[in-house]
């Protein structure tokens, strides 16, 4: 039997442990075009959450009882599609589960077995976390050397990887984390310019935090969070600024009211860009910049914290910690020793 | 002496027409590379009241004391400027005077005498109105073939020639306005496909009539207004749109408390670009812009509406009822007969 985890109710609010249920499930039959894989890390992201309430956006939502989809690392057990075989490595939108049958989509791609990379962090730093921070930091940001990047959720996976390909880039780097832990990490850990905790902070009070800690401005905002810092935000930007949008996590469970924007003209008044992305509107890109990625990994430039927990059971309660500000980094769950 | 109209106290919220005052100043000395123009025509603009408070945004403000900036339309007095001679009509950035001295800048341009459209409409459907709606609405917005395309302050006079360009590259146009006349002009004067009248709608009750009028979803929102338009245009966005903000008019007087926002997850969701354009970026694409407009005029596909008040004394009052959605299309001060 093949140990699944599926939707029991739809989260009203703040998500719950209890909205989940790991129960016992036929191995699926591939399909044509489908692989057979057994999984042996699933990734946990913020952006499901999206999945589990009403349709929305661009991804059909999750049905109740049904599996929930995520992002997995494997070996094929079966190939039914030309360009894989048996037993190669993949990366792929699979399914919290043990063993899942998927078509190959976008975000589908072999992994080198002689890699040096810990085969989990093709979720992560080589996957998609930093796909999203390279292509929404690169592509839609466009920072220039001397310019000022501003992260918001700098101490997540994505934003401390899109700090430090900024600094690569030459930019002068700003983070925004909620507590003295995370910010302490952001000067420390991944060696940012500057950090500013929001925590306790009225926008006039981020506002103010930014300004000093951005004394030329702000020329790209890095966006994961939403709410009173994306209007701190704006009101700091500087003529002809760039916001990738990558997330708006504090609008996700709807848990803080929205709020009022009072600078949103300045989208006119410095001709800002605010601009949605998906990483892979640049799938054909993502093998240079995969090697990109991962020689900065190599050589020390571009670090990254994993937090791995052991057991499908796990994965409902850390699923919740991704909301609560609990998490220390890309989140996965190792369902099986890799072999 | 020189009639001119000066900034006499900065506008606390709403303008007021005794925020100005008509003084009598020397006729300037053109420097080395000015040019000294007879005003005919002189432009009334929203976008001017950003200029009579706090600086912030891409234009220095106007000091207490000083002339209004304005576009004008005129007859070069005395050239110092190698590209331009005595007797030249002009379009430029001058003042709201009667004689002015400025150095030509991105939105100083020769006007064809022998043009068929009226002097004055070169601050119109010739001039920074045209080119705002050409270039918001074609770099930006790329309106495709049978895409549905949103226009707030759609009877404005950007917004009656967005929705315009907007049908000529066969799309579906849906304007929102205030009140039944102006819904009515949309229609039957402007050709829209749509229209929705806002006044009195609460987010909700707009966003059910935007549906209704958009029953395959809004690729491009032309945003002129902001507040509860914009957000109701982000809640029935299609996947991939675009929002070429042009205004945000609602918020220039800060006569209604700025909204929560509750539809900016969309920006995520449905990988939205909203972005800020300043027209002179395509300077260089001005004249066949100008020549492309000029033909739509000619034959009749683009009409427009302009008001134009008579006396440089009349300015003030009528900059004043651009905030109060008394105004009917481009609004002009004429200050002198041209000869």
């Amino acid at each position: 039997m093949n140990k699944t985890v599926i939707l029991k109710s739809r989260p009203l609010g703040m998500l719950s442990e209890t909205n989940f249920e790991v129960v016992e499930r036929p191995i699926p039959e591939p399909a044509a075009g489908e692989l057979l894989v057994k999984n042996y890390f699933a990734s946990l992201d913020p952006g499901v959450r999206k999945l589990l309430g009403e349709p929305e956006g661009y991804m059909v939502p999750t049905a109740l009882g049904e599996v929930l989809r995520t992002n997995t690392v494997g070996r094929v057990l079966q190939s039914r599609h030309p360009d894989y075989a048996d037993g190669d490595l993949v990366v792929g939108t699979g399914f919290l589960q043990e063993v899942s049958a998927f078509a190959p989509g976008p975000m589908t791609w072999k992994i080198d077995p002689k890699s040096r990379i810990a085969l989990q962090s093709n979720l992560g730093i080589l996957g998609a976390i930093g796909l999203t921070a390279y292509f929404g930091l690169l592509s839609v940001g466009q920072p220039k050397s001397g310019e000022t990047v501003l992260v918001s959720g700098a101490a997540g996976a994505v934003g401390s990887a899109v700090g430090q390909i900024a600094k690569i880039k030459g930019c002068r780097v700003v983070g925004i984390a909620g507590g003295a832990e995370k910010t302490r990490r952001l000067i420390e850990e991944f060696r940012f310019d500057g950090a500013i905790d929001y925590k306790g902070k009225s926008a006039e009070q981020l506002t103010a935090a930014i300004r000093e800690q951005c004394p030329q401005g702000v020329d790209v905002y890095f966006e994961n969070v939403g709410g009173i810092q994306l209007d701190a935000a704006l009101a700091c930007m500087n003529w002809g600024g760039r916001i990738p949008v990558c997330g708006l996590i504090s609008e996700y469970n709807r848990s803080v009211p929205p709020q009022p924007m009072l600078n949103l003209f300045n989208i006119v008044a410095k001709i800002l860009r605010v601009d949605g992305f998906l990483s892979f509107t640049y799938k054909e890109e993502f093998p240079a910049a995969l090697r990109e990625l991962e020689t900065w990994v190599l050589s020390g430039k571009l670090v990254y914290r994993e937090h791995v927990e052991n057991g499908i059971e796990a994965a409902a309660a850390t699923f919740v910690t991704l909301f609560t500000g609990e998490n220390r980094g890309k989140t996965i769950v190792k369902l099986a020793e890799p072999d």
